[in-house]
């Protein structure tokens, strides 16, 4: 089946080109950025002799000619555009930006008027776990951010048990690529290196796409008090969630009922770390308590099952592939 | 007035000799650690041509007939011998391990039978913000952990708004120093590089350390739920406060009352970060709630306000000179 | 076909797993330790769902049993033992220790008395670019060491050219994963953090061990002046040749001529760096000079490049596979 | 006595200040950079509560009002306008730039045409062990470069038993903070975390300063071929000298008869790394030799005895006061 990749100079872009190059039914035809007229081994110099393609200046009409399904790597906003013309010429479409990822009122409340608001309420939420169903007749998947991914996939199985009148806190690890290529004061080495601080608490846009998914999937009103860090690494995330149970509940059981089938969720032991799923689409997950205290522990590959790598999950689920077709599982340690 | 440093091997001993070769007031005239026969600067090579002392074999008549105050850096157990001796031959003491920082029954609970149950009643805890008249009088003082440090300078201004019956969530993230200069698997480079995880959730033994002074300075008993994550960095810790208001308040007034006399406590209008703090004494201070969520944000150098710096000021306030004489406040950044 | 990985704790058994598990054409049967009597998954919790399997006791009958091809991932002198009872039992031996790397009495010099004798005389050395032929008819592959590989595949092309009476000067950085999984102070994080220094200058065994092969490949006698580095990176080796050219020649030219086939070798046209080969079995080179001053850079992965991946190629040359079949070429970038 | 700080938002200037604040007989009365109207403290946060001084937009007649000295901590080519006006006002001049630091000729071939031809052929070049005499009588000083003071400090003492017709080749590795704080690709966490690459080999301008202090301190023409590596760490430089001596002579004594009486000079015995000198103005320096190659080893912190403590050990010999007042002896370890 052939793919289309849009906005291949970024972190997320590099990812699908690396996934898909060696993927098994998905063969990349074609690669675009804002510029184009570059060879993807100048855009990325690690794929020199690896993946020998041109870069395009991005044309949904040149898309729809060479591949039935683009993943859309681009800004928000931006992507908007490109996934309506794209549709409309019968293009599926994965978007890894936010653009899809909301109700309409929420989006333009955190975002910017929303100007393809025929098929945004059509789209999918891409966290395969909860929407696999949905997403195999799907043609245009919002890809969860690598937050909520990370939140959400640790929250959900016990919002049952917890008391929803009481606070929900998220202290949140990131990896500095989630912040991107491009320069930044926040990722400069001299900022960043042997230093660690948040950013945004309380306000960052991927709390409301928690809440609003925990309301969607569990109908549950609840307030979330989301914290986000930046940690001194490349890649990775990890999450912590606290809240408060409704009674002293067996923590690990619920855990375990609830991801005893999924493909790309581990349980631990032990808390998680973020060397174990870098490189992968894992979720990792700990769980424990101290009486009614719960802490939920969640660790992530930012790019990937934050973004990349999760895409092609629901790729692969859309087009009526095996959910871990290509899907790397081999982390990057040490 | 003439000064021992007893444990000067590791992290901690390495700062006190570092703050003490230019302290105004003190004056080093005996280092020691379990083998002796050294030079100071054998052990620390960075020390050559800074210091030029022998490393004894620890040995408490030789410290009283050298010294009227001792800093003990030693491992929890091995300080209460010494310190013990010390007193009753005479010598102030400052102690960095957990001894006596305790109520006897809470450190038997958490780590051993006390050897010294005599003075462990009267030793004073040493936070100065909240126990500086005591501290003026005291013979013995405990130096509060790291961990608490942080949290309590965070947490006790706002316990009288705090809804006590909701719970309290800390997720304190820590450089590995606080591990100590042993070797051990979680910081091997090849472990820790590219990594954070937590440890110990909800079972470190600094949690009942925070729990016990938060009710003995505020007569509040409540649930302190605490998660230390190791972070990929040398120095540093910062710290996320989780509370639940029990009305809408406005929390920055709260902290600026609470530290505005404050020499080392700095109220920040931006989350805190590792790098302003470390190096110093300081401990940074941000806080932020969402409705009634609250969210306290402290940074403090682990192995100086969280050890070494802070057992500097107090012996400061125990000798009657000014608090910050000697005392670091130019953090390493870059 | 089916192989056996003897020694899996450390990295570079991990990295043999990582790579077979995916391999085409090799199947693991065999997994072995010193001690046994773990799953692999809990030798290496990163594997966890990815693959399960014994991990047996190193029992050099028992892998005859069920394998066809060992890798030996041993500590030297160890090896030499699994080695010779391996191939007198007609398994075919890749072993990645120093043990069958270098003449007899060069070994003997830097390492110790050797025990087998009898096969050190038919290994043949691991390095395809030069060995391609021999390999294919080899049951007994001694894979070169990491500083070796990146310092000869860089030197050789030039030997012609080089002035030979004037000092060859080797200056290569590499990642402390070289060092091992087991604790030692040199890689203990609050050492190597923020830190490099040099060890060994000029009395690395490595030295002899370019010496040796440039003597054995371009017959010239050499002084080789060896110095490492410890850079504070997990994963990656770059190295500085420096040499005296005997005239102002195209130094571009002899590097493209000497690799133009080569599979594995990437030219550079600007320094080259860690990232773009960690992750994969590429040795990334550039060269310039001054006038008859020559600069050499190459870059590998010290454990792929430098010891699993290639001990992978050589392994499917030895059973008559592409080279390439399985090899990773994929960076971890960013 | 009361010294100007100009450029100020830079590390270089947050070092001088950080290092000025404490010294015992220079008094900072001004604290320019280019747009003014700032307190330090907005412009470093770390200073806050530690030094309360309004920022100016440059202007030498300002200078020249409050203070007898200033540090310039400018882009090359802004420097010597600045310089040229404060001299002719009578303020004595620490340049860190590269403005005065070459013969107007090696100037303009590796910078730009010079505008103040007059006083660059006055300039004392500022590394004390080599200039201490001229230092005293001088009033600009052109302090050297980072790579220089290093690479210089451990070549001069071997000049004399070194092969001057054999190449002298330098890799020199440097801490991230030697590019600045403005936000570079190079210097974008993304890229040099777990990276390490060199960068202007051959051509870095610091090499001409190389060889022409070494003409003109030792009267040997040689050829000097630099190539510098950039760290992922964000304070520190590392030096390797490699050159051929002539005959196999005695190359530690030579280093200790070189050094005997030297403040900042420390000869180690064993090889040196980045964090014994991070914090000070110490460089470290080894030694050793096979047979006629020789290897020189040294080590100093970028920002410090490769730029501002340097500078103001300048300072102090220019104002006849001690060498080493206030000058940072004690390393960031750990």
């Amino acid at each position: 089946m052939n793919v289309a990749i849009i906005g291949a100079s970024g972190y997320t872009g590099l990812e699908l080109v690396k996934i898909l190059i060696n993927h098994p039914k998905f063969n990349i035809t074609y690669i675009a950025n804002s510029t184009g007229e570059q060879n993807v081994q100048d855009l990325h110099p690690c794929l020199k002799d690896v993946i020998d393609i041109e870069v395009s200046k991005a044309d949904a009409k040149e898309v729809s000619k060479v591949a039935d399904l683009a993943f859309l790597a681009l800004p928000h906003k931006t992507s908007m555009f490109f996934a309506k013309e794209l549709l409309e010429l019968g293009v599926k479409v994965v978007d890894l930006s936010a653009d899809y990822r909301l109700d309409l009122e929420t989006y333009e409340k955190h975002y910017c008027p929303h100007e393809d608001k025929e098929h945004i309420k059509d789209s999918v939420y891409g966290l395969p776990e909860y929407y696999g169903e949905e997403l195999k007749a799907s043609n245009l998947v919002a890809n969860p951010g690598c937050f909520p991914t990370a939140a959400l996939l640790a929250l959900l199985p016990f919002m049952d048990v917890i008391d929803a009148d009481a606070q929900i806190f998220i202290d949140a690890k990131t990896g500095m690529s989630g912040a991107g290529k491009g320069l930044k004061e926040i990722t400069h080495f001299g900022h960043l290196n042997e230093n660690c601080h948040s950013y945004n608490p309380f306000k960052h846009r991927h709390m409301p796409e928690i809440e609003e998914k925990v309301k969607l999937l569990k109908d549950v009103d609840c307030q979330i008090n989301f914290v986000p860090y930046l940690l001194p690494v490349t890649r990775g995330m990890i999450v912590s969630v606290f809240a408060t149970l409704k009674e002293e509940v067996d923590v690990k059981e619920i855990l375990n009922n609830a991801y005893n089938d999924s493909e790309f969720v581990r349980i631990r032991e032990t808390p998680v770390d973020l060397k174990s799923t870098a490189g992968t689409n894992y979720c990792d997950i700990f769980v424990d308590r101290n009486k009614k205290a719960l802490f939920i522990n969640s660790s992530i590959d930012n790019l990937l099952r934050g973004a990349s790598s999760q895409a092609v999950v629901n790729a692969n689920i859309m087009c009526g592939f095996e959910e871990g077709e290509g899907i790397p599982k081999i982390a990057y340690v040490p």
